[in-house]
C-alpha cells in the first residue's frame, strides 16, 4: 500500500525527493533531547504546489504527515512516530521566493530558509530578522512554534515580526493570508491561527515577515545584584529609565554560571573577582544612532554607577562577546553534569522570583540530588527552569517531577511552555493544565481545518471518550 | 414576542438597563459618519456572567446581538440595522475589571472602558496603552476592529499590544484565552481571531494589554520635501538614521493642510512663510530618556540641517502642540468644505506615492469635481485617501468611485482597510475584493462560533448561494 503511495507523490515531487522509511537519513529522525522516531517515508516537496498536491495524496492513503523544518524543535513536534502510518514531510526544499524589499523592510520568504541564512542575506542591507537563538530553525519551525528568544524583549515574537502567510490545508486549498503590509484589517485574521500551531492546522509554505534595522551599536553588561530579592527591583528601574534601548535581560543562576564556566564558558577570576553572584543578570543595550550622538558604552556605565555606587565592580562591562559566549555556554554545560529535565516555563514578573524560590524549596525536599540550574529570559519573564540529576543518582520519576513542576507554575500564575510550543513531549501536560472549555474549542477548530487528523502530532482537543 | 425577552433580559441585568426600541437614547442608534439604525432593544449589561446568560437568551429568542462599545467605528459594525431583530448589546457598563501591575507592566481591564480613561489613570504611573486616536474608543471596539492610529510606527497595532482576552460565545461559553504574560504559547492562539473580527465570533468581555513607559521627551518637526518624489527617500533615511525614536510619521497633502488652516488648524505664515508644499511630513521622536542623556530637539535639528541644508526654513521644530494641532483638524476642515469621502487604505510603502498619483489622474478624469485632500500614517503605509464632492455638485455616484478607488488599490498591492476593519459599511467590497478560499475558510470559521448568525453585522462568508 505505502508502495502505490511513494510511486504517486515521486511524480509530484521526483523520484529523488521521495524516500522510503527504512532509507531515510538519520538525521530526519534523530530529534535534539529524546530517541529517535520512525516514519512510513520522508517527502521533500520543493513547491507551494507540490504541496497542494501531496497533502490529499496523503489523505487519501490514509496516512499523517508530519512537517519538519530544521529538527531543531524541543518538544518532538517534528518527529514522526509510527512507522507504518506517519510520513515526514521535510520543507528544507521549500525556497522557490526570497524577496526582500527594503523600503517597506519586508521579506517574503519560503518555508524552508533557516534563520542564519536569512539574517546573512540581508546583513549587506543593514536588515535582520530580530530573533535571535542559539539554535537555527526554519522558517516555518520558528512560525509552528512563535519562537522567542534573548531579544524579545525589545523586537518582539515570531507573530510579532510576521506580517502575511502562505498555507496549504488537508485537503490541498492554498490559502493565502495577510499581505506584505505594516497593516491591514480586511479580513479575518486567519493567520494567525497557524502561528504557533506546531505543525498541525495546515502546513506553512511561506511567510512575509518584518525586519528590523541592524543595530549600530551595543552595549553589554553582566552584573551580580546585591540578592536575589534586589534583581526585580533592578530589572524595574533598568526598563523605566532605560527600557526602549534594552535589547536584552537574561538571568543566569549560579549553578547554571558555574556550568557554563566548567564547560568553556570562559575563566572564572574575570566574572566578579570569581565570587559568582547567586543570580546575575546579562544586560544588552543597542541602538541604529551611532556612538557620537548616543554612547550606549558610556550611558550604561553611568547607569551602573548609579545602581551600584562603590559597589561597580559587581558590573563587568564591556565584554560583549564573553557575556553571551557565557550565556551561550549553559546548556552545554548542564548536559556535562548529568541528565537535564528542561521546564521552559513563564511566570509574571512579579512572581517570577517567589516561583523559583517556591521551585528550589520543593525539588530540595522531594526530589533531593536535583541541582536546578535555572537561566532564561528575565526581561520577558521567561525561565528556563532546567535541573541536573547527576550522575549515579537513584532513577528519576520524571512525571511525579513534571506534575509537581507544572502545579507550581499554575500557582503562581505562569504558562507551562513559555516559546517551546506543544508536541507530544507536552501533550499530556497540555489537556492536564488547560481549561475544558478551550480543549473543546481548540478542539473544534482543529477538526474544521483537519478533519481526518491528518496533520502533526499535536491533538488540541480533550482526550477521546 | 419581544416583550417576554425584555422581562427575561431584565432579570439578568436589572430593569434599567433593559430598554425597548422606541425608547432608545439617540446616542446609539447615530453612528459618527452614517444614517441612524434602529433596534428592537437595548441592553446593557455590567457583568461577564450577565453576557454568559444574555447571549443565549437573545438565541432561543431568535435575536441578533449587536455589540457597541463607545460607538465611534467608522464601518457601522455597531449600529443595529433592524427594528424587529437586532438587539443592541452596550458594552459600557462592564467595568468590573481595573487591574494594573506596575512591574509586569499589564493592565487587565473590562471592555467598557474607554482608551481616555484608561491612559488617564495610568499616568501617574508613568504608563500608557500606547494607541494614539483622534476618536476616545472603548477597549472591546478597539480590540474587534484591530485599531492602528498615528503611533502603530512605533508601539503597533491593538493586537501587538493585546495578551489575552476573555470573550463570551453565542451560546454561553466564556473563554478566557491567553494570561497576562508577555509570552505563552502553551495553546492554539484563539484570542487572536477576536482581535479584528468587527463583533462577530464572539462578545470581548475583558482584555489584558501590554503597556508601555510615557516618554520623558519629544521633539516634532513639520517638514516640506523639495517634491512628492522626495518624500519616500527622506522617510527611508529618517527611519535608518533615527528609526527607533520615530513615534509617528504622517503624511499631509496640500489640501488636507489648507482644509486645516481654514478650520482652526492655525495661521498659514507660520508655516513655510506661507508657501505650502505639495505634500508635507509631520516627524515625531520620542524616548524615555531625559535631555541630559539625548536632547531629541537637538537630534532632530542636527539631521534637518543634514538634510535640507540652505532650505532649513522648510522644516519647522519645535512647534509640537501646533504640528498636532493642524493634523487633528484637518478631518474637520474637510467637511466644512463637502462632502467627504473616506478611503482607509494600507499600501506597501514602495507604492505609496504611485497609488496616490493614479489615483489623483483618475479622479481628474472620472470625477472631476472631486478634490483630493489625502492624509494619514505614512509610516506604516496607512493613507486616509479622502476626497471631498464640492457643494453644489452634481449627485456622485459613490458605488462607481469605491469600486474604481479600489481596483487601484488592488493593481497597487495595497489593502482596502487599513485599520478601520468591516462592518456593512465595507461588506459589499469586502465579497468582491477577497479570494473564494479566504471567504469560504472565514465562513466556515464564523459558523463554527456563531451556527445561528446571532453576533454582530458582519458576514465574513461567501454571498449566499
Amino acid at each position: 500500500m505505502i508502495e502505490a503511495f511513494l510511486r504517486e507523490a515521486a511524480r509530484i515531487c521526483g523520484g529523488a525527493h521521495v524516500v522510503a522509511g527504512a532509507a531515510i537519513e538519520p538525521r530526519y529522525l534523530e530529534p535534539a533531547r529524546y530517541a529517535p522516531g520512525r516514519a512510513a517515508a520522508l517527502l521533500r516537496p520543493a513547491s507551494t504546489a507540490e504541496l497542494a498536491q501531496l497533502l490529499p495524496l496523503a489523505g487519501r492513503h490514509g496516512l499523517r504527515l508530519v512537517p519538519q523544518g530544521a529538527h531543531t524543535g524541543l518538544v518532538r513536534a517534528a518527529t514522526p512516530e509510527d512507522a507504518a502510518r506517519d510520513v515526514l514531510l521535510a520543507t528544507e526544499r521549500l525556497r522557490e521566493v526570497f524577496e526582500l524589499d527594503p523600503l517597506d523592510r519586508t521579506l517574503r520568504v519560503s518555508a524552508g530558509y533557516r534563520l542564519a541564512e536569512i539574517n546573512e542575506r540581508l546583513a549587506p542591507h543593514g536588515l535582520m530578522l530580530p530573533i535571535d537563538l542559539s539554535a537555527d530553525p526554519s522558517v516555518g519551525g520558528m512560525l509552528a512554534h512563535n519562537t522567542g528568544g534573548t531579544r524579545m524583549l525589545r523586537y518582539g515574537d515570531v507573530r510579532a515580526n510576521t506580517l502575511a502567510l502562505t498555507v496549504v490545508l488537508a485537503e490541498g486549498q492554498v490559502l493565502r493570508l495577510g499581505r506584505g503590509l505594516q497593516k491591514g484589517n480586511a479580513a479575518l485574521p486567519l493567520q494567525q491561527l497557524f502561528i504557533g500551531s506546531s505543525g498541525s492546522l495546515g502546513v506553512i509554505a511561506e511567510a512575509t515577515f518584518k525586519l528590523a534595522r541592524c543595530p549600530r551599536q551595543q552595549a553589554v553588561a553582566l552584573v551580580a545584584p546585591s540578592s536575589v530579592a534586589a534583581v526585580m527591583p533592578l530589572y524595574q528601574r533598568l526598563m523605566d529609565e532605560l527600557g526602549s534601548l534594552v535589547s536584552a535581560c537574561e538571568g543566569i543562576s549560579r549553578p547554571a554560571f558555574e556550568a557554563a564556566l566548567a564547560c568553556g564558558g570562559g575563566e572564572r577570576a574575570r566574572w566578579f573577582g570569581g565570587e559568582l553572584p547567586e543570580y546575575a543578570l546579562l544586560i544588552e543595550l543597542s541602538s541604529e544612532l551611532p556612538a557620537e550622538q548616543l554612547d550606549l558604552q558610556a550611558l550604561l556605565q553611568r547607569w551602573l554607577e548609579a545602581e551600584f555606587g562603590e559597589r561597580v565592580a559587581d558590573a563587568v562591562l564591556g565584554a560583549d562577546a564573553a557575556c553571551w559566549a557565557l550565556r551561550h555556554h549553559i546548556s552545554e554545560g548542564l548536559r556535562a553534569r548529568g541528565k537535564v529535565v528542561g521546564f521552559d516555563v513563564a511566570l509574571p514578573r512579579r512572581h517570577f522570583m517567589a516561583f523559583r524560590a517556591a521551585g528550589r524549596a520543593w525539588l530540595a525536599e522531594e526530589f533531593a540530588p536535583a541541582e536546578l540550574a535555572d537561566f532564561g529570559h528575565l526581561g520577558d519573564g521567561g525561565m528556563h527552569f532546567n535541573l541536573v540529576w547527576p550522575k549515579g543518582a537513584p532513577p528519576l520519576d520524571e512525571a511525579r517531577l513534571r506534575a509537581g513542576v507544572y502545579a507550581l507554575v499554575r500557582r503562581f500564575e505562569g504558562s507551562f511552555s513559555a516559546e517551546h510550543g506543544i508536541g507530544p513531549q507536552l501533550q499530556a501536560s497540555y489537556r492536564q493544565l488547560s481549561e475544558a472549555a478551550l480543549l473543546d474549542w481548540s478542539g473544534r477548530l482543529q477538526r474544521l481545518f483537519d478533519p481526518a487528523a491528518r496533520l502533526g502530532l499535536t491533538d488540541w482537543g480533550p482526550a477521546a471518550q
